[in-house]
């Protein structure tokens, strides 16, 4: 019925994350019928994206490649703390720890988590890498910021127990109500942390 | 934070229907990490997308482009009876009623509906365009698919009231229960329009 170009336009964008049939046509639709060039545009921009952008070289994140190196702007940026590492799974959490503003160190991106079920082993993770990081930086402070669910708990606790041997302090970061959050409706293992996790404020 | 390159990734895709700021982050830093090579081929089809396809110059549908020419596989296939025009709102819809495969006619696709609220009045209408179809394809049956809501209502009734003096057959398609619906769960408006629309099986 569709063009076969769009066809595969659609079958495509069904490869984006949480993208099924039905909406990767109706972006397909939207670009086909679109007139003011954001299929072009977008177009020129996705075919050039590999050649200009990649994980940077450093930490994971993600960067421009500039003759043939990538560091990112949080690795070029001279008035982090190079002694404060935080570990984090995926490039999303990084941006949203800098959009706290309360990191002022740099970053260890591990692109995935321990995951037994999914077969993914502690051989999976880039230990090697982040030990070497630890050493040659002369990182002090490691915050574990792996989410707070079962494969980023075992996650954490893997790093913790591999970064021992280097001498450095580690910490996790808090679990407990988030900002502006309800005790009533807060599920129990989230309730626990919050109280075992207290804080003395007096 | 991130590379530019990909923030202008990022701002064209939140111009895709449905996605926000989140969303486009989301397929943006998905595209940059992929390795399998779904941003450059996307990147590539995109690129060529305008013009190798475009609404057919006939009914509206998606079409090849074709030495200067669009005609969509429904108005190429002769086996459809040209007499018979279904009039849909969006290509998505055209979409739908040929996979119910209850259509043995062709379309014309208007495109827009009728909407007061968003200035769109009859002349934002291609009526000359439908107009002209009906008489040179000898059209004998029209059937108003716009979807049973206000402005498809609207427009539905303006078409009738606009192809009426061309002496062709006009209705309108059936809104009811769906099938596999419920009843008690039904609106009071859909449930009115089931039985107003009975049909007689004795």
């Amino acid at each position: 019925m569709l063009p076969e170009r769009l066809r595969r336009v659609m079958e495509l964008l069904a490869r984006l994350p949480g993208v099924g049939e039905k909406t990767a046509q109706r972006y397909a639709l939207y670009l086909a019928a679109d007139r003011k060039g954001v299929a072009a545009e977008l177009g020129v921009e996705l075919a050039a994206l590999g050649a200009n952008v990649r994980p940077c070289d450093r930490c994971g994140n993600l960067a421009d490649v500039i003759d043939g190196h990538a560091v990112c702007g949080v690795c070029r940026d001279r008035r982090r703390e190079a002694r404060l590492l935080c570990i984090v799974h995926r490039v999303q959490d990084l941006l949203a720890i800098e959009r706290s503003g309360a990191m002022r160190g740099r970053y260890f991106v591990l692109g995935r988590l321990l995951s037994p079920l999914d077969g993914v082993g502690p051989d999976e993770l880039p230990l090697a890498e982040l030990s070497r990081r630890v050493r040659e930086d002369g990182v002090s402070e490691v915050i574990l910021a792996t989410p707070p669910s079962v494969d980023g708990e075992a996650t954490a606790l893997l790093l913790a127990r591999e970064l021992a041997a280097l001498g450095v302090t580690i910490s996790r970061i808090a679990s407990g109500i988030p900002h502006g959050g309800d005790l009533e409706f807060a599920d129990q293992v989230t309730l626990g942390r919050a109280i075992d996790g207290r804080r003395s404020i007096g």
